[in-house]
């Protein structure tokens, strides 16, 4: 029995996780309802996995870093070491999540963006998908999804309807 | 008012209709529960538009036509006239569709393809998504949305969840 990684994320119905120029303006107008099982999501995991965009984003839109009680790793080429909140991390990133699932701990959230994702997608690292739909067709964006993945097969644990967002919560079933 | 287009369509977590090469066995195998709102829908409609590859697609894979008590028709540039079930149509499908819409009548159902379901968008001549999403990562195939279509802001009218379908029906909120 290995670490379960999960991604939780919100996507638009047509699949974008954001405007070509990263902006989630139609994300923040959407009518949620409470906080989309984010808090109970949380309580679920103590480690976390981003891409250094997706952290960069992050630092330039929070005043003080909301992960500071999880272990959190950052994959970049052009950082090293570590700072107060994250460590930086220069590893093959299958390798290193592989790793990181053997060990013991909680589950580990794979917070994106779309290019750490899509190196997850490829290996089929995630065993759990949290995918909150928003009532938005954006027409062009970063997908969700890139080419050319597996096929995978899931299992639908629940759905939940938070205001105008449907989330769906999978786990994998097989992995061909 | 004009008459509504509703597109009712199933599609895999990743945003595809179909594989490649048109199997749907995916979606067979899905365990679904009753028949996922389609008679509640087909009531509410009197009109289906199609595209030939669709239209051979169920003429092959049923034995009785489905739609006999609807006004049916099959966009194509390859046949003319009609039979005993559809009316085949060689004109601009905008065009048509929107004079379609003018004239009384119920709500209109657009089956697809992938062809005539991107005209559709890129027009923005559905009123109405009535999206039921299959626990699968095709990986590859048909996508539903193809790229660069207009933004179209949505409001979910509400979610069902059938076995391990998750249905989502939105109505379009504007038309940017």
């Amino acid at each position: 029995m290995t670490r379960e990684v999960i991604l939780y994320i919100a996507t638009s119905l047509d699949g974008f996780i954001a405007t070509e120029d990263d902006n989630l303006q139609w994300l923040d107008e959407t009518e949620g309802e409470g906080d989309a099982g984010y808090l109970d999501m949380l309580n679920t995991i103590d480690t976390i996995i981003m891409g250094k965009r997706t952290y960069d984003y992050v630092m330039a839109h929070v005043d003080e870093f909301p992960y500071s009680d999880k272990k959190c790793y950052v994959f970049t080429t052009s950082e090293k070491g570590s700072n107060e909140h994250v460590e930086f991390v220069n590893e093959n990133v299958v390798e290193f999540t592989n790793t990181l699932k053997q060990q013991e701990g909680a589950k580990i959230w794979m917070v994106g963006g779309a290019g750490i994702l899509d190196d997850f997608m490829k290996e089929n690292l995630i065993d759990e998908y949290i995918i909150t739909v928003s009532p938005h067709i954006l027409g062009s964006g970063i997908p969700l999804f890139k080419e050319n993945n597996p096929k995978i097969d899931l299992y639908l644990e629940s759905t939940t309807r938070y205001g105008q967002f449907v989330q769906m919560h999978y786990k994998v079933k097989t992995k061909n």
